[in-house]
């Protein structure tokens, strides 16, 4: 039996109290697991005195959470307080200088500077694991890291925000609007202190970064991700996409191109049939596809105590069974800058738009999109009551320069009522 | 850098195949990901020259494998060839004595000698990995082991044969009986050599044999397995299910009770709308439930060469990157001896009986099943022009004795004509 593995853990919110509830619950079968027994050294919160469900009293208390990470009782850093920089950061690398393991939850840190800690880490051959980082309880940073190592990755999609996930799928079933089932969410706590990083994509984004790295052997750059929030989608937009088959999701999805690397974060429509189709309220999924393994789909709670707890014990466990290895996947210094392309990889667009109700309106944007190469696939003209007459879509693959330049030539032809919609189609 | 990974590559079939494209095309990234150059010292295969597709003149060649796996050369010992016992098993017992890893996609091996080589393995502080040995592609063991492992699971469930989930789906779709479609599947080369390891649910209980042992800590018991292949699916059952709103599968289900150990392999219906009810085809699908986590679900393909390959080499990067471990997730000599429990665990159930066109026919059924305890659901009789009465029950949930006992007393009422389909309803 080897030594015990003692843990300093930062930040008791939710993910913070249920690390310290499945130590206590389930420590034989983590020492059975493991050879290690783990103990807790000492913990760091804001506030001291709150009522978390359990008690603190066999724990050390530390106000400050550097000097928690740098404690001679502490092998193991566990960062749950999240927030790009602050104590956050100051906490982690003060951590990784004194040599310890880190263990964090910690998207937007790792997104911003994840590179610089890796360079850390990998310095002071120390581990620094982040599975709960990214999807919640879903161990795809394993999954891509160590269980495809073998693969030469072509391209990953995912659904990572749950909250983005719930409102969509809650606006379909209830047929309300964005606004009133947002102010639903928020009502029920699903939403973040700051909504504009769950509904305006950037979550999501932070941990679309963290895959592209392992991926594809590069540098993180969150700022080269193609960025689009959900506040625009309208119920007649999911209503439609669902009359012709589809469903709209927040999908991340990271490809490697000639251009370079392609990395968007923005609501798009994908097949009712597909497993991403079929992922209804706060779950999240992602897909992961490779040269050899054909596409893997993984599937599971994105938030949460119990799921994101389990992430962190995932990788403390490692650390016990004496895992260390790249932060990346490779050596941080290996890993290459990129160039941000833009989405160029074609694709099939939905578009919504209405029309004027003359003669010949619908052949005037017919006319424009076939000038612009764009063919059409499907179309719907629906009934109307209206001066206006609503119209659908799909289009034949296309590329996004083509799509720009026609919806451009559409405004000039004064039969648009109202701006046109258009929103990409990933094939899945 | 550290020294080169020297492997020794015994059976060359469509995985060995895989493995050596994998090690050829993906050189420098399996060297960037791992920091080992890997080289392949020598091969072996029952037939050395067959057009393979691929050069195997910068090999070594060895016509045993007992040799090949002992070589100076090699560090690790890539086991491919199959089969329980003879060369398979002698070559890994030979590796293991001679201190080498071995990574082997074998799962009857492990199912019915795992516990033997654990120990071997571990005595002799080198790695057992197997991660090619189920579910193909999909990184199920790894996530099992790893990525779930501060989580008491409490159940799996798989799809782990898609010979069997693509005979299933094509009698849906083409409306045929098991025979043709059997015939059909095993004239495109879908099915093993022995066919009744593929729809005798063999193959797939030895994958669902292994998954118990991780998940539960406990020794490997194959036997245990309460087990029913696919043979006696009517393509009426088929119907019958999808017209209730469920499809029928080979399920495996593994959960530990108050009796022990309950393992199930046979055909169960699952709903058309969950993760499982969608799998078409010959894709593998695991759900693992943990008592963190919550559920999650794995998809993928669970056999063919890229997959498969893509399996073999996450083992062999592990390898190279330090990983050992226990073979199993905890020391061998702790797992635990278990009871088996026959399935015990409530569920529902559907049963589709013929009953002769007299009066007061469906009244007996149902005092019969009222009498066990038994209370319907769901119930459906259909219209019928033949002598006997086609009936569809969901039965609400009940144990297996009393169902067992109503199915018995169903024979002596003297209004069955045929006997009755019992099959599990398994609640996902």
């Amino acid at each position: 039996m080897s030594k015990p593995l003692r843990l300093g853990i930062a930040g008791l919110g939710t993910v913070g109290v249920g690390v310290l509830r499945i130590l206590r619950q389930q420590a034989a079968l983590l020492e059975a697991r493991t050879g290690c027994k783990m103990v807790v050294s000492a913990v760091s919160a804001r506030t001291r005195n709150k009522d978390r469900g359990l008690s603190l009293s066999s724990y050390d208390w530390e106000d400050d959470p550097v000097k928690l990470a740098t404690r001679d009782d502490v092998d193991v850093f566990v960062e749950l307080m999240g927030g790009a920089d602050g104590p956050a950061k100051a906490a982690t690398e003060a951590a990784l200088t004194a040599g310890k393991h880190v263990v964090t939850a910690n998207k937007a840190m790792l997104a911003l500077h994840g590179q610089a800690l890796a360079e850390q880490a990998e310095a002071a051959d120390v581990a620094l694991r982040y599975e709960a980082a990214v999807a919640g309880g879903i161990p795809v940073i394993k999954t891509l890291m160590e269980g495809l190592a073998g693969n030469g990755i072509t391209r990953i999609m995912g659904v990572m925000n749950g909250s983005c996930n719930y409102i969509l799928t809650r606006m379909e079933d209830a047929g309300k609007s964005y606004q009133e089932i947002f102010a639903e969410a928020d009502g029920l706590g699903y939403l973040e202190a700051d909504p504009q990083l769950d509904v305006g994509g950037i979550d999501a984004a932070h941990k679309l970064a963290i895959l592209s790295s392992i991926a594809f052997g590069t540098k993180i750059d969150f700022d080269g991700i193609q960025l689009e929030g959900i506040e625009r989608i309208a119920i007649e937009d999911i209503r439609a996409a669902a009359d012709m088959g589809y469903k709209i999701k927040l999908l991340g999805v990271t490809q490697m191109t000639g251009r370079g690397l392609e990395q968007r974060m923005m609501p798009c429509l994908v097949p009712q049939t597909s497993p991403l189709g079929q992922l209804d309220g706060g779950t999240n999924m992602v897909v992961i596809e490779g040269d050899a393994v054909g596409q893997i789909v993984l599937r599971g709670a994105g938030a949460g105590e119990g799921p994101t707890a389990s992430a962190v014990m995932a990788d403390v466990c490692d650390i016990a069974r004496g895992l260390r290895g790249s932060v990346f996947g490779q050596p941080a210094a290996t890993l290459e800058a990129t160039t941000a392309a833009s989405s160029q990889t074609p694709a099939p667009y939905y578009l919504r738009m209405a029309l004027v109700d003359k003669p010949g309106a619908l052949a005037k944007i017919a006319t424009v999109l076939g000038e612009a190469g764009i063919s059409i696939y499907r179309m719907r003209q629906y009934e109307h009551s209206d001066v206006s007459a609503p119209v659908l879509i799909v289009t034949h693959k296309t590329n996004r320069d083509a799509l720009v330049s026609a919806l451009a030539a559409m405004e000039k032809t004064g039969v648009l009522a109202g701006e046109p919609v258009a929103l990409r189609i990933e094939e899945v």
